[in-house]
């Protein structure tokens, strides 16, 4: 290495550290379909495809022990791959979960984390088949990959979006974010005085949406028993407006969204007033909501229009390729990628 | 959780928590032929098996940064977890690699790890087809998947060895216990006296073994051109007596090795004695070397018995179920479990 050419990883991004991997690389072998940059891995194996994907949490960055119970994130930790596997349309089949702590957890601890993913593999019906165990120096890291598998004609990718096509989100965004911040300010109060108890009751469905996050797999089953595919698609792990931009760039056409159609719940909406946030800054970017982003030919609109947890929130337009959301007020902004920026102070 | 019950991880090591975990879950999907317990889960793809397998590599436990180069890290990220996919007689197909670093990591340094990576998938004929990116409060920590195929009659698990099969090990053993072990005697002089320059040169093999470990897929394709199938297999990465314990408790049936028939390099020898350590001790408790163990019918002995790279090291018997090393002087020792101790302090 020349240390008189060192960059820092915060200047090129998640974002731009992908890409610059992916360009580096190539696939060879026939059975890869589709490699890195999407929610997960192609792999054809003759009758069907295998969909793979890989997360891996770190404490510090994704959680914080203080306030997140390690059942919670033995749960949260499989939920979010298996989300990866929504959003192939796929159905998940296993999962491998590797854990590193430091000699300060206890078998009881471990114990509760796993107890939190066998939670999750039966919410998911899915087997635990492998995974590692390790000590760290410092910190708790916990690494997984889940497996799934899809029809050859069902597979979903992020580019197949079509002019004119209808974009949907499921559920409502920002949640897992107001989570967040409530769970931050509770610890910061807890620790200038550990005699006070959080309050945390006004809170309880935002807190909920960062701690026990759901991978929408009821809204796969329910497309399929509708016989609809989506043409793209994507869950919303890092904010609405980064994962619009994915969509739009890897489908090659606009995205147009309206402020108005988008799905806020009343407790976000409120916990963000009075955090002086501005809630739609929350919707577009809060991230950790895992719900799913997905386009649908307008043919099929009429059997999704009284769906109570899918909301219709824009179309695809190729006239401007840039994705933008259109105020109340009428005007055009474009959208910014917010997204990962853990290398960032 | 109730802290009045705390057992500390090192209690348990590695194997009884693995044990522990695995003990409480159970396997549902029609899919799934093999969970946890062996060097890779087995899933039924229809026409073939595809094989899954995991591995977490910790900074300061794995390895030690001050003389694990990151391009040698990234390599044999790729190559343990490859020669988990040959312990079960598969072909390597396709991997994921996610890595944490802390903000010190230059993006350099990103650059060299992966293109030690690179390197291994280009020798391995694997694609890199996801992964994920992290800081990490401290530390580097890298977590690898490797998802193989293999035809269902070919596949080998540590469970199937049989009566009189005799006992394969490629390679030679303690070599990359060594090697760790004249790399952190450098590091320790270095830190004593900077100025003072490593002393690597009558080590190159050992360090080799250490830095540079290879899966042995070349062993894989021999066997297969000679229409053999062993009937037990496991690699070598916690010590020769670890797996053989493996082997014979998943086989229920007892493993005689002889001492002289372990397979030993001079240079493996040499530094031992100049260590002060037993030598047959580096070769059965060592790890790392990522060698494999296998067991075979007598009717394959005649294809293999001049293979200048197979040690036939002893044979599977019924009568005594617990594993045991035949010393030069014709005494029977049983074989201790050292492995994995990384809750130890």
């Amino acid at each position: 290495m020349d240390d008189t050419k060192r960059t820092e990883l915060e200047e090129l991004g998640e974002f731009g550290l992908i890409e610059r991997i992916s360009n580096n690389f190539s696939n060879k072998q026939p059975s890869t379909i589709l490699g890195i940059g999407d929610d997960a891995a192609i792999i054809d194996t003759g009758d069907a495809y295998m969909v793979i994907s890989t997360d891996l949490l770190t404490e510090g960055i994704h959680f914080d022990l203080a306030y997140f119970p390690l059942k919670h994130l033995g749960y949260k930790a499989v939920a979010v791959n298996v989300s990866d596997i929504a959003a192939m349309n796929a159905i998940p089949t296993q999962i491998t979960v590797s854990i590193a702590v430091s000699n300060r957890f206890s078998l009881q601890a471990i114990d509760e984390f796993y107890a939190g993913v066998k939670a999750a593999c039966a919410h998911y019906a899915i087997d635990l088949v492998g995974g590692d165990t390790s000590s760290s120096a410092a910190g708790v890291f916990v690494s997984v990959t889940a497996i799934g598998t899809v029809a050859k004609d069902l597979v979903t990718r992020r580019s197949g979006a079509k002019n004119k096509d209808i974009i949907c989100a499921t559920g409502d965004l920002g949640g897992a974010y107001m989570g967040m911040q409530v769970l931050a300010r509770e610890k910061q109060v807890f620790m200038a005085n550990p005699d006070m108890q959080p309050q945390l009751e006004a809170y309880e469905y935002v807190v909920g949406r960062q701690l026990k996050p759901e991978a929408r797999m009821d809204i796969i089953h329910e497309l399929r028993e509708l016989n609809i595919v989506p043409t793209s698609m994507i869950d919303i792990s890092d904010g609405l407006a980064s994962e619009l931009l994915h969509l739009s760039r890897q489908s090659g056409l606009g995205m147009r969204v309206f402020e108005e159609q988008l799905p806020i719940d009343n407790q976000t909406y409120e916990s963000a007033v009075e955090f002086k946030l501005d809630p739609v800054t929350c919707v577009l970017n809060g991230g950790e909501d895992y719900e799913l982003l997905f386009t649908i030919g307008q043919q099929d609109y009429e059997k999704l229009k009284k769906h109570a947890d899918i909301h219709f929130i824009g179309y695809v337009e190729k006239e401007d390729d840039r994705p933008g959301l259109v105020t109340k007020s009428g005007n055009w902004v474009p959208l910014q990628a917010q997204g990962w920026s853990h290398f960032k102070q």
